[in-house]
């Protein structure tokens, strides 16, 4: 009688399977895109390499997927996310530093007057970062992010920053996921800094990212090890950095990646450069009503170069506008 | 009927699922260790960490585990296989360069006087690994070691280097990742170098591993986007270097670690100092017969500070000779 029993159960268990995955099978996994262009083209290339007996079938080890991160996962108007949370730090910091009252581009910043603290170009903003990001261990950096994260919220929007992701994006990692492929960020924003965030927010766990990085020390410190992260740059991981970032950490070459400025024109050309089939895919952000339209002339996410040569190429571009339903995950609330 | 037989084929399904789970595990997957306490402290660790309900029970998104390769894969002497390869690489880079038969470490490398050719120490090493490993594009340096890979021969054994690893050690990594563990290499040795062969020898795909790095820059040479490896070091994964190397690359501390020398001493060190279950394995070159016997005064592989401090913090040492049974897997055919 037992064992007839755990029979039956096991049928009605294997049966729920497969209803289950029928389900998901039959649920359109890109809902938030339009069906047009881009949605048919993503598509088109899951089904070439990853489909059994398809000529361009790629083996599951080699499916990588590589991000850019701002303007492509999470958006980066008015300004990049990270110089946000850097420019909160130097006010929460400013009672230890009475000097930075006298000092560009602390002082601007205090008073509030953001376009003159940042006028002082890459050099300010250098100083910020480095005040900011540095000068202590790894471990208590990354409860800084955490502690400023889950608060901050967008000054457009009211939104938490996590929640300024796109969800047609969202969708299309868990697509390329289901069908085999590893899926990587490569920013140009901290790499740590994005770390605290990207496992829970995107599903991608933190040996997935790649970015920029300062400089790290190891020290024993009270007979106890920690890695303090020093005021100089590491790496930067933006334009020519971005192939050599993935070379560097991933040591093999994407079949597909997403960007959407000039900074992730080199990652598109190195992954277009190798054989096979090949994604390469820029979002252009062509939505003034529901994010932002911004392009060429853009100081944040400039796409110039970019848009000439995805075209002169034939890559997908997405036009925000016409191509996805839904931009942010709370619309859908 | 056609029902009742698609319900009696899956319930032989199940059966043979069952049948065969069971047989895995019944099966030793740490078949050439003896049962000494290494292999009691590894099976033990394991439970602790991946067993549901286990008060140390850690997620298997963060049960990371780093593995030295010199010495705790593979083995390293006379002395390190990546040398060896770039030794190989003078003889067969010399017609192209008569100046080196004037031009010391090359012209002792020629006559076949290693010893004098690495008086010169790590100046003399330095110059015959930048001769021999930069000046080309990755694909390029990648086609040269696939090359040698597969037809050099161990002085001493006649085996390919891919032969002389430890058998014990290729257990352990599959037991581990059959227990949700992610293996990663971390070693002092060039990260280009070992992922020509990682995933094939070791299962781990080039993601995985971390090591020593050359300098390397994007460029268009005609039209076709390529990565030069320029003559300069960008990064040394050894001793302090092994914690910044792993926070750069994971971002996430190791719950367990395993090395050789003193050089993995740090890594060691980082992993330990984490909260919860941790396994830090040294192993200790005991067996001059059938591998090597070395440890406090080897100018490869020097074990010193880390024996003693394995020792004093309680760390798990093997000694190959009495918890091996099996070095090399060539001695199982």
């Amino acid at each position: 009688m037992k064992r007839y029993r755990t029979l039956t159960h096991i049928i009605m268990v294997v049966f729920a399977l497969a209803v289950a995955v029928t389900a998901v099978q039959a649920a359109d996994p890109l809902l938030s895109w339009n069906d047009t262009a881009p949605k048919k083209a993503i598509v088109a290339f899951v089904d070439k390499v990853a489909r059994e007996g398809s000529q361009d079938f790629v083996p599951v080890a080699e499916r990588i997927a590589t991000f850019d991160n701002d303007g492509t996962l999470w958006a980066e108007q008015p300004t990049y996310f990270q110089l946000i949370f850097a420019l909160d730090r130097v006010k929460a910091l400013a009672p230890k530093h009475p000097e930075w009252k006298y000092k560009e581009p602390f002082a601007s910043l205090l008073k509030g007057d953001v376009k003159n603290a940042l006028a002082g170009g890459e050099k300010a903003i250098a100083e910020i970062v480095m005040f900011t990001h540095t000068g202590m261990t790894t471990e208590e950096f990354e409860r800084v992010v955490k502690d400023w994260i889950v608060f901050a919220k967008h000054p457009k929007t009211g939104k938490l920053y996590t929640e300024m992701v796109y969800q047609p994006m969202l969708e299309l990692l868990a697509y390329l996921r289901a069908n085999g492929f590893k899926t990587f960020i490569v920013s140009g924003g901290g790499v740590e800094f994005i770390r605290t965030f990207s496992e829970k927010v995107y599903g991608i766990p933190p040996e997935q990212v790649i970015g920029s990085s300062i400089k790290t020390k190891f020290e024993v410190r009270d007979g106890k090890p920690v890695l303090v992260r020093l005021p100089g740059l590491n790496f930067i991981d933006d334009k020519e950095g971005k192939p050599v970032g993935i070379q560097m950490h991933i040591g093999r070459r994407p079949i597909a990646a997403f960007g959407n400025s000039d900074g992730d024109l080199q990652m598109l050309q190195w992954t277009a450069a190798g054989k096979g089939g090949r994604l390469c895919l820029y979002i252009h952000h062509t939505d003034a009503d529901r994010e932002w339209a911004y392009d060429r002339k853009s100081s944040v996410g400039r796409f110039d170069k970019g848009l000439d040569e995805a075209k002169a190429k034939g890559w997908t571009v997405v036009d925000m506008m016409n191509d996805w339903k839904v931009i942010f995950p709370f619309e859908l609330k």
